[in-house]
């Protein structure tokens, strides 16, 4: 139902054999992509993920290795043909730095709606998934962020009766949210609905130290994306230095905001082999996956 | 003598089987680099060339996939561990491109001096490569560079007798180029020297029509690298509209301008096989390579 896909999981800088770390959304036909490096839109065409589709591009920090990419990918993004309307979100300093980089990508073929930090829920894919963003902690202003596609509610047929709903609004109130009058009635949906039902929600946080407001932003996803720059335990040091974070500690956010799996990305240069660190995660955290430039993960509501 | 790395031959946006059309010219230890789209940085590391090095960055013009890469290349260039000051010569508008970029790589650990569109030599590589540059005509202003290592005219023992040029001052005469006093007489450098002789040549031409100057611009290269962004003769038309250069104009120029070897570059992304077309070049210029990434070459003095 969701698709997503982990276009790279470096950090730092570009490597031959890692890219930078991003993440693309796909949903019905739309796109949000999460960052972009350098080589960023090299690694969406390797997986055939074209560029007209994109509604929003959210940008974590304006540090090199999550927004080199930009002005290139607005050009390709050109180059696709695009006329509709394109978004930005991105934390605090996002609209100077769209605009200084717009030097080398000031013509474009459609317009370029910046948010900067927002408070409000901004939303995607045909308003289906609903963005929300937390300030985080690393030496420059960051944000994380989460991803939700709503489940409606069930149809719940002994409800409709009990509450004498005619049929024929049976599935015009299942398509709305707003009431109906019919033959001097007022119906509304909830008339017809079962109980609540758990949508879909990624969460994607990079990078920062793990702070506790981290925990109730994450709370239930069905994936959590964060940013585990240093695999081994004895890297603490460098990871509260360069306001980063360990295995060790994502793992921990993962456990205490019961998400279903963590993903790990952002994987220092310095670390060849993150897998060989994964227990460091799983001590904390057992569903937890290592990326990889290029894994698929395929999201869809449970029964 | 002079190492040359033809760091990625395509044009217009990076593709997974092609890097940007980008040069690297190593001398002693020193680097030029000429153009840094997207993914140079990614070729240079694939090459082992390291990044503290490089004296001089040229960039042709400011579109995308000649400069995407600049900003993420500064950056790396300070983790290197560089403080020397680096050269970033273009043309007119270099110094509000790079201001731009630089908002996302604002903190460098050395300065940079921006040359826009110099009418002076440049000297790079312990001043021993002479810089110059030829505005061309492309959509955009563009430069092309030639890079000229000048070549010490042979120690002549005959002449040295022949003018009475005391021993002890043949060794200093040879490595100055200034007169010497000596016991009342002046001495000067052409006094021990034999006829000049040719030093090494290297010019880089993308992305323009083939007009005139370019010829006695390129004049007696040991190696021209030139665009091709069209290798079928048939696509000419597109080539005069995008103000690029078919195969067959580039190695025109090449023939025109009596250079040793013709190296093309900036390939189309539409263009999946350049060596298919190598006879439209090779019809006008015999001495043609088709350029491939992290292509070598190595010029050396003639004997």
């Amino acid at each position: 139902m969701i698709d997503l896909t982990l276009l790279g999981c470096g950090g730092g800088m570009p490597m031959p054999n890692r890219f930078l770390s991003a993440l693309c959304i796909s949903y019905k036909g739309r796109k949000i992509l999460v960052d972009c490096g350098e080589g960023t839109q090299v690694s969406m065409r390797i997986c055939n993920l074209g560029f007209k589709t994109i509604d929003v591009i959210c940008i974590s920090h304006i540090h090199g290795d999550h927004i080199v990419g930009l002005p290139g990918l607005l050009g390709t993004i050109g180059n696709s043909g695009r006329t509709d309307p394109l978004t930005i979100i991105g934390p605090i300093g996002i609209t100077e730095a769209v605009k200084g980089l717009r030097v080398i990508a000031n013509w474009l073929p459609y317009e370029i709606n910046v948010i900067e930090n927002p408070k409000d829920t901004v939303l995607a894919c045909n308003d289906e998934i609903k963005i929300d963003t937390l300030e985080v902690e690393h030496s420059s202003p960051c944000i994380g962020y989460s991803f939700y596609l709503k489940r409606m509610a069930k149809f719940d047929v002994d409800r409709a009766i009990e509450n004498g709903v005619p049929k024929q609004l049976w599935s015009k109130l299942q398509k709305t949210t707003e009431e109906i009058e019919f033959q001097g009635r007022i119906y509304t949906p909830d008339m017809i609905k079962g109980a609540e039902r758990k949508g879909i929600k990624v969460s994607m946080i990079t990078d920062t130290r793990p702070i506790d407001e981290i925990v109730p932003f994450i709370k239930d996803s069905d994936l959590f994306i964060c940013e585990g720059t240093y695999g081994d335990d004895k890297d603490i040091e460098k990871a509260i230095k360069n306001k980063h974070m360990t295995f060790r500690e994502a793992a921990t956010l993962a456990n205490k905001a019961n998400v279903e799996r963590l993903l790990l990305t952002h994987f220092s240069t310095a670390m060849d082999s993150p897998e060989r660190h994964i227990s460091n995660a799983t001590a904390a955290f057992s569903n937890t996956i290592i990326g990889e430039d290029r894994l698929e993960l395929h999201l869809s509501f449970k029964e």
